[in-house]
This record gives structure tokens, C-alpha cells and sequence, in this order.
């Protein structure tokens, strides 16, 4: 039983920044004198519309979104998105190009050859995903529709560390885990997606951001509600949208403006997970498990070496407030995710836990 | 501005019960001892997992869903389900009949026809949709694959009053605007879907209750994510589900049980459907849409028969703390939605209103 909130590691669903949950609790019967709380507003109330045209204005803002690209609010996940990518985009020339760093973009690419010709242009398995090929290492294809990537690899712990120069293939990309981390050029991608749920909002929200240029080659057996024309059409409101994520995120995005912006957010996030990576560096007990210049700032895979002290250092550290920290099953070990919303002093605080079970564990 | 809150009579989103809403609040930044919100918690979690169990388990005792089925939680909404319907199960005999008593049976009658050869089992366009088509209008194919109807018609304010008999064809229906207001014979049916932001939860989460043996007839371009059988095999996990919806669905749930389940629910839904259809039937300004034996008693339209007096209405009414009775666009009119959560209070609050708006307008 914690009577304080606790330092929450969970690579998704995970933390919210306090001052968020706090401003939605006070507002969860009544807001702003309506009388009703978000979750129980017509979609098409002046009152939500109002709230989710603010969102969306402060989304373009924040990363720089150009006129030529369009947002979208949708809902299945990342994992909807696999199949609305190929469906919506490769029939330009019924071939894509996919880049394999992990295992979420390893699933993208087994969906999408449901439905065209799919290349693998490059692959880091070879070294368990510990790596992020090279520009020199992508194989292109110039007649791909498209080329996706996944922009940070949650499960191994790695980020790209440039955006691939793709000539004139459209860049997809998905950055569920390190959307609004810190600045990105937009306009260089003909689309982003990504799950709501580490970075941005609660889950069950999926944001879109996709150059309009691309639209109108749907498959024909594409569903109606899979084509990104419909939302497009409709501005996200075809059918009802899921209105209190979008309010959320909302208040998120004030959160992030308030601290000066994707800027600031990639400064800070860099000092934490400079924090954590020295100490994994110097420490003789604990390892990081990415290469140095492709570890993640957003998630922090690490090992002891020992499955069973693996194991005893996630459960002592979640006993101690430290919650989380196990690794994803398919590759052990540990895993500290410290998205926008974990504070320096949880970073810190979990330092100083490992320090104390290096001694205690020699 | 409003310093209490107010009566809603949105047709979806719509009213939580105040209790719920309450509920949540209190937990918002700390669940039960964990230190963190529902929220954050990763849907892998045991503290999730064990709110996920006890929802799935409530709604399962409470519609009494018999083993051969299971309950999936999903996102997309009802317009989701118009295509994944289709999709998994016409492949038995490539043809289904659709009965069309409203818009949206429309739809999805529209959005099958991309996947096989529909029929048009029924319709009730011939009079604006005030009616129900009785069993023996029912044209039933043999051959179909299923039979689609939408249980309760949100826009018109029809709902059916007996359940169709189709012999050995299944059924399957769309009961998101009437779901949990009454008892009903879940074993009769093939498919129930329902978006949640009516009767259930906050929009974003959408409930599917499947007759197992209808499983493995999937078309073969269907994607992984709109294939029942991927959430069927994951328990709905297959990815991140929607975990607060889930939540909020399992206060809901815990509310209406503590009410006396749905039977209960069922008596006081009827209960304050009668107090407003009788005052509309001895009006002499008002006039209920629907035919008497076909009223829905979850969604009330009504009209003056004067375009600008109903706008009047809606907007006086508003202003007194009784919102969102315009009706919908394509009807016109008012529309009062007096789903669960909408007290006995409410309802004779709107009556008392329109009594006293016929008396300044005759």
C-alpha cells in the first residue's frame, strides 16, 4: 500500500505528469461550469469541439506540423496502424520498403505483406537489436510506395539517431515511444503515427499525422473505417472519437508548452537519461544492453547478467516504490521507460536504489 | 455557467452516473494503495489485470453470457464493427440479410456490401423509420450467413420489441443505445456489439460478445486486428486495449449490480420512458415521432411541428439546465436520450419544463 504516488517504470500505459491527473480530477464532475464532465459530452457539443480544436491547434504548434500535413485522432493502437499503413498507401506501386529494429517493426512489416510486395531494407536482428544500421546500410528501393521505420524500439531500448534519407519514397514512421520527446522535422515525413498511451494521453488514442499529398490510392477492399480519406473527410469525427484521451492529451500538451516546449522536453529528457546511462557505464553489477550511440532517452534496457538477480532487483526496486522495471519478456533482464512525465527526482531516486543493491549484491 | 450539474440528454456521449463519476475522482492519482492512477497502470499489471478480470466477470454474471460466448473489448466504435462484422463471418455462405429500421443500420448494411451479397431483409424507410418491422415482414434469406439488425435506433427513437426469429440463421445486432437497459437472452444471439459511450463507459471503448463456434471464417485480406479470433486467442490484449474505458465500464457495472442488476434497471428505465410518452400523448403542443407499440425507452423524439418552436425549446431548455435535446440533423426535432444514468429527476424536471414552455406557447 503506497499512500504517495510511486515512480512508475511501465514502458505503456505510463505516467502522467501529477499537475494532469490533478487538473482532471478537479474537473471530473463539472468543466469549466458545464455542468457535465468531459466524458459525458455530445462529441458534437460547442463545449468539445472547442476542446478538442484546442488540442489539435496546440498538437500543430508544438511540433511544428505544416499545412500540407493533416492530424488525425483515431482509435486500435499502433498495431491497427500496421494494417492502415499498406492499406492506405501502398498502392502506388503495390511495393515498401520496412527497416526491422525491433519487434513492433517486425510486426508491421509481417502485416503489410498481407497486402503487396514487401522489401526488408534493412535489419539490426543480427546483433539481438542492439544497434541501428546506417544510412549506408538501408537497402532502398526505388520503386517502393513507401518506407517505414520504427523511430524507437521499446522492448530493445534503441532510437534512431537520424532520420533516413529516403530520396523521393515517402517516409513512414512510428513513434509511439518517442512522439513529443523533443523536436522533429514533420514536414520531411509523409506520415506518423502513434500510440497515445506512453507519451501523450491514456490509451485507447492513436494520433495520425500524414502529408494529404498521399491520400486517394486506398485498396479496394480497404474498410470504410480504415481509410485515412474518412477522417480526413470528417476531421477525426466520422464516428464518435475517444473524447475524454483527447482532452487529456490536451492537458499534456499545456503541460509540455508550460515547460517551454519540445526543446526543453528533449533537454531534460537527455540530462535523465544521461543520469541513468553514466551510472550503467561505471557500474560493475549492471549493463546497458543498447550500443552507446543508439540507446534510447526514452527507454533504458539494462541486464546484471543474472536472471535471478535480474529478478530480485525488479521486485526489491517495485517493494521500494520503483514500480515496474522488469524487462519485456522476450529479452529479460530490466527495463526503466522514462517517458516526458517521469521527473528528474525518479530517475534519481531509482540511481541511488541501484547503487544500494550493487553494494548489497556484489 | 452551471455550479451544480446539470441534466444531459445527449445521445452519446451522455451521462455517467454521478456516483461512478465521484468514484473516480477520489482514485484519480492513487488506486487502491498502488501510488499510481488507473491510467498509468500497464495493462500487463497485475493491479490492471485484476480490474480487467472483474469487469470481464460483472458484465458476464449481469447479461448472463453463457460459456459458448465470449466478451471482447475492442475500440473503433459500431462504425468498426460495421466492416469486421462482415468480414469474420459472411465467408460461410458469402450472403447476409440486413434489416434497415434506421441510419445506422444503413451503414452497416452499405459498409457489408463491400464483402458479399446483402439483402435487404426489411426496411422501415417507407414511414420515416417510426416503425419496427413485424416478424412476418421479415423477407429471411435461408442461406445467409447472419441476420444484422440494430436493436435500438438512437436517431428515430425506435427500438425492437421481441426478437427476431431466424431459425437457424444467427443473429447479430448493434445494441449500442440500449445494451445493459434491460435483461436480455444473450444465448439467442450470434454477435452483440455495442460502442460503450451510451449505456456503458466514456467513448473509445466498444463491446463485442461472440458466439465462439462462428469463429474461422474470416476473409483472407482481413487484418490481424479486425480478426475476432486475434482478440478471442490474446483475451482482448492482443495490444492495449482502451484501460480506463475498461475501468470506468466496471464502476459502471458495480453500479448497476448494487441497483439490482438489470432486471431493476429495466423496471426504472420503463419507468421513466412512461412519465414522458404519457405527458406526450396528452400535449397538445408536443408530439411523440415513434409509434406507440416501437418507442424506444432510451431515446424520446419528439416535435411541435413548428421547426423554430422546437429550436426555441431546445434552447430555453438548455439555459434551465437541460441540455442537448436538439434533435438529430437528419430528423429534426428533439430528441431526449434517458439512458441508465439518467435519473427519475431529470426526466420529471423535462416534463415539468415542457409543461410549463406549452403553457407560454400555445
Amino acid at each position: 500500500m503506497f499512500t504517495e504516488r510511486i515512480y512508475n517504470f511501465s514502458a505503456g500505459p505510463s505516467m502522467l505528469p501529477e499537475a494532469v491527473l490533478a487538473k482532471a480530477q478537479s474537473k471530473m464532475l463539472n468543466f469549466g461550469g458545464s455542468g457535465t464532465s468531459v466524458m459525458e459530452m455530445s462529441h458534437r457539443s460547442k463545449a468539445f469541439v472547442d476542446i478538442f480544436d484546442e488540442t489539435k491547434t496546440l498538437l500543430k504548434a508544438l511540433m511544428g506540423v505544416p499545412d500540407s500535413h493533416e492530424i488525425l485522432f483515431l482509435q486500435g493502437g499502433a498495431s491497427l496502424q500496421f494494417a492502415m499503413v499498406p492499406l492506405n498507401l501502398i498502392g502506388k506501386t503495390g511495393k515498401a520498403d520496412y527497416a526491422v529494429t525491433g519487434n513492433f517493426s517486425n510486426l508491421a512489416m509481417k502485416e503489410a505483406k498481407h497486402y503487396g510486395e514487401i522489401h526488408e531494407a534493412a535489419s539490426s536482428a543480427d546483433q539481438n537489436h542492439t544497434y541501428i544500421p546506417a544510412q549506408d546500410q538501408l537497402n532502398l528501393s526505388k520503386d517502393a510506395a513507401y518506407f517505414h521505420y520504427c523511430d524507437n524500439n521499446t522492448i530493445y531500448g534503441t532510437e534512431w539517431n537520424y532520420v533516413p534519407d529516403t530520396g523521393a519514397v515517402p517516409l513512414v514512421s512510428d513513434m509511439s515511444s518517442n512522439i513529443l520527446s523533443k523536436p522533429m522535422d514533420v514536414s520531411k515525413y509523409g506520415l506518423i503515427y502513434a500510440g497515445a498511451q506512453k507519451n501523450m494521453a491514456p490509451a485507447g488514442l492513436t494520433v495520425v499525422i500524414l502529408d494529404k499529398s498521399l491520400l486517394g490510392l486506398e485498396l479496394s477492399h480497404t474498410p470504410t473505417m480504415l481509410r485515412y480519406q474518412t477522417h480526413v473527410d470528417a476531421d477525426s469525427m466520422y464516428n464518435t472519437p475517444p473524447t475524454y484521451n483527447i482532452y487529456m492529451l490536451g492537458l499534456v500538451l499545456n503541460w509540455i508548452e508550460a515547460r517551454g516546449g519540445l526543446t526543453a522536453m528533449e533537454r531534460y529528457n537527455e540530462e535523465k537519461a544521461a543520469i541513468l546511462y553514466d551510472y550503467l557505464d561505471e557500474s560493475a553489477l549492471f549493463k546497458a544492453c543498447a550500443l552507446p550511440e543508439f540507446r534510447s532517452k526514452m527507454n533504458v534496457t539494462f541486464v546484471t547478467g543474472d536472471p535471478d538477480l535480474d529478478a530480485k532487483f525488479a521486485k526489491e526496486a517495485g517493494a521500494a516504490g520503483l514500480s515496474n522495471l522488469k524487462g519485456h519478456r522476450v529479452v529479460g533482464g530490466m527495463r526503466a521507460s522514462i517517458y516526458n512525465a517521469m521527473p528528474m527526482e525518479g530517475v534519481s531516486a531509482l540511481v541511488e536504489f541501484m547503487k544500494e543493491f550493487e553494494q548489497n549484491n556484489r
